[in-house]
């Protein structure tokens, strides 16, 4: 018999499904992190004890598994080569969350994915084919994603400051939660994407002149990657991720928002019923 | 005797000149880096080694030093507290190595200093007093250095990679050369500023059109700087670091650009005897 194992993994835990050919859930489980690229030995580790719970009170071995794992830090290759050889599975296919999730919220149907959380990644999916875009992360990318609003907002701050742009009370507020200059600056070299994430909210929500700003300079930014992918279609879009409603209220009236179908699990498990 | 220190400290080394009250040279010393804010302890040593040196062949004591050091880093207060304790001069003041290089550069004379290499950092001279402004930093600041414009570069290759902006043969080149996204992606994630510095010369002497944009964007920002400091003054410009030159080019119609008088070691040995 073959069973389908669908597996989606983030940063910061697991999950597991296990399905009959016919799509029904035999099983679910759940672990710790699943970031192929930051740690492919924990990867692999959380990956099994999710599987093996969403086996348990089965007598379905690993090796007859066919699997399609969503994981983060998929799109490093190296990483995903050395992930392939440790698993036990009959037949195994890796691709990034961004793609399990974008297939959970589509289904079959054409249709854009707009990831926008700690970081941001797209999605495109014409006649069952899925290209990601986007999702090049913190440093390089990730347009107008939590983490990239909340540097954005600090980096304002300190241009207030040096007298280089307007002072805002929302500025004023930051500047004083930190300790000023020098409290940012100490925050900035050491903080992780979603420590500068935490300050998204205080932005899209805002009617401070800075926050609005930038919050209206990001949706220009995602506006025209959802042009340049539309390439000239209508394709409905889909909004992931803390920030996805309040992108779909400012872009609400240029394309037809839909609610996502299912989940990245959602996604993995019909991923693997396709292998077959 | 009152003998008077100058240290000019980066984070590749620093140097050391001891003085007496007319300002004659007695010594120079050098040793290894002195960023205050990423290894007291490391600075401390250095700043010794260097100071050593400077008075070999004299009999002054270390306790008889009136002393102004420059050094990265040092706009961290917690770290430079901790080294002011640990110095065993008669006089210490310590200042960021930017304030000690525009005092080196424009003398006692009002002025404007643009330094711009690795990071960036400015500082306006207005009768006797320097005030800094930027360098904040490669995450929220260093507006228009090495290093930003080398992660802009690099950014923009992703984009264009995506289809989001236009392919230039640069962006192509860049590409190539780092092994595809995958590359720009891995590099991004774990280069320092001064390895995203090391594109900028290509950027500044280029004329492809996304190399152009982008520094004509870095130009404008710069500019727009420059135009906050003057505050309505028409004060010389000075431009320090590996890009000056290029953006002297740019911006030399709008105000008078200046060569720099002296270097950092010379603004701090100048700095120690007004501490007198």
């Amino acid at each position: 018999m073959v069973v389908f194992l669908g597996i989606d993994g983030g940063g910061t835990g697991c999950r597991a499904a296990v399905a009959d050919s016919a799509g029904t859930i035999l099983g679910l489980g759940a672990a710790g992190p699943a970031n192929v690229n930051t740690d492919v030995t924990g990867t692999f580790a959380n990956i099994m004890t999710a599987t093996r719970q969403a086996l348990s009170g089965h007598t379905i071995a690993e090796t007859d598994l066919v699997a399609v794992l969503g994981l983060a830090g998929a799109n490093i290759s190296a990483a995903v080569d050395h992930l392939h050889q440790m698993l036990p599975f009959a037949r195994t296919r890796i691709v990034t969350d961004a793609v399990t999730a974008a297939r959970g919220a589509l289904g079959g149907a054409d249709g854009i994915v707009a990831a926008m959380g700690t970081g941001s990644v797209f999605a495109v999916q014409r006649a069952g084919v899925m290209r990601q875009f986007g999702g090049r992360g913190f440093v390089l990318g990730d347009q107008g994603s939590g983490a990239v609003l909340g540097r954005t907002l600090l980096a304002e701050a300190l241009r207030a400051d040096d007298g280089f742009a307007p002072m805002t009370p929302l500025l004023a507020e930051v500047l004083g939660e930190f300790g000023g200059i020098e409290g940012i600056i100490t925050f900035g070299f050491r903080a992780r994407p979603a420590e500068f994430a935490a300050l998204a909210p205080r932005i899209v929500q805002s009617d401070d002149p800075a926050a609005r700003r930038i919050f209206e300079d990001a949706v220009k930014e995602v506006r025209g990657i959802v042009e340049t992918l539309q390439a000239g279609d209508r394709l409905p879009l889909v909004f992931l991720g803390g920030l996805g409603p309040s992108y779909s209220r400012h872009l609400g009236e240029l394309w037809e928002i839909r609610a996502p179908l299912g989940s990245g699990l959602d996604g993995a498990v019909r991923l693997a019923l396709e292998e077959a």
